[in-house]
């Protein structure tokens, strides 16, 4: 999730740390599939669209399912820190926990609707449970761990539940607003429906 | 939700209270698309299927989408009786709460993943929002509300939060697993993670 630090290569992903050309990849094929949408395009095509040809795109990417991936955790970063830039100006944990979430759903909304093409390829991750999602979803219990336990700590939360299965457990309950398939589902019920599962989490939190 | 007395036809049914004709195509349709699949299959393919003229179909359902609608209306009251049966066993509000959702969760596996067809009658449910999803969130209300009421007679439950706003939060809460589509994501999980959440809306129902 770090994005300033070389990382090594995700799955799928191939080739040196030429972090530049790999990103230089990905800007290309997300400004592509955005015209043209992911599911019918092939590396092929991305290949002749982005001047580069198909041999030196694999050199970086074994399918067009990595390059998927990589626009995939691109966007889930982002969401993520949404929700980390919202969390901050929350002072009590309960206050960190709500604005967590909304921080989190507001980016989503705005990504995965307002770009119709990472819709697609948001469906084509939650089907087939891509690594990235994997990641979002472990960074997000992460982050609440954070929270759960700082509100131990103040005293506003209770401290018998074993930790794990509360964040467990909220991230659950949360599911229907923190997965874009669901999500898209659920846009008419926003901003009150996720609110109302917040204060019902709340109260379970109640010490 | 009645399924003995005669009860006026819905959305998209059309002329007399003929129920056992209606029956007979809703059984028929139902043994036809589990061969053919609902998406591809025409009102034409089907009356020619059951032997009726398309005229004498369109007597009763005014398309196919009437007809899907009267089998996902069949399935979900399946699924709702499951949740009834299985809440009647329990004895306090909180077993009944647990074992309402178990109920419905196993009946839903079993109808909607076991019969292929049914699930894709429910994802075009769940899509289109068709009357008989709104009428199941509707009935698993109403139940929910009857064990809320009675958790708060017996002093097992708190009693400061509007009880609707607490009905609506539990089904929120639970949607990932109410909604077969999205349960389908969510099959691996079962039956741990809907008790994860039940544990912690049971934790959130505490006086």
């Amino acid at each position: 999730m770090n994005t300033t630090d070389p990382s090594p290569p995700a799955a799928g992903q191939r080739g040196p740390l030429e972090h530049g050309i790999r990103d230089q990849i990905v800007d290309a094929a997300r400004a592509h599939f955005s015209r043209f949408g992911y599911g019918k395009t092939t590396v092929a095509d991305l290949a002749k669209a982005i001047g580069f040809s198909k041999a030196y795109i694999y050199k970086f990417f074994d399918s067009k399912q990595a390059i998927g991936q990589a626009i995939c955790a691109q966007c889930l970063e982002k969401i993520i820190e949404s929700g980390d830039v919202s969390m901050a100006e929350g002072k009590s944990a309960a206050e960190k926990l709500r604005r967590f979430f909304n921080g989190i759903i507001a980016k989503s909304v705005e990504l995965i609707f307002e770009e119709k093409m990472l819709h697609d390829i948001a469906a084509h991750a939650a089907e087939e449970r891509w690594p990235p999602v994997t990641a979002y979803l472990a960074s997000a219990e992460e982050r609440l761990k954070e929270i759960i336990l700082l509100g131990r700590e103040t005293g506003e939360f209770e401290r018998k539940t074993p930790i794990d299965e509360t964040c467990e457990a909220i991230l659950l309950a949360m599911l229907s607003f923190m997965n874009p398939l669901m999500l898209k589902h659920n846009l008419e019920g926003l901003p009150e429906d996720p609110a109302k599962v917040i204060n019902l989490v709340l109260r379970s939190l109640a010490p």
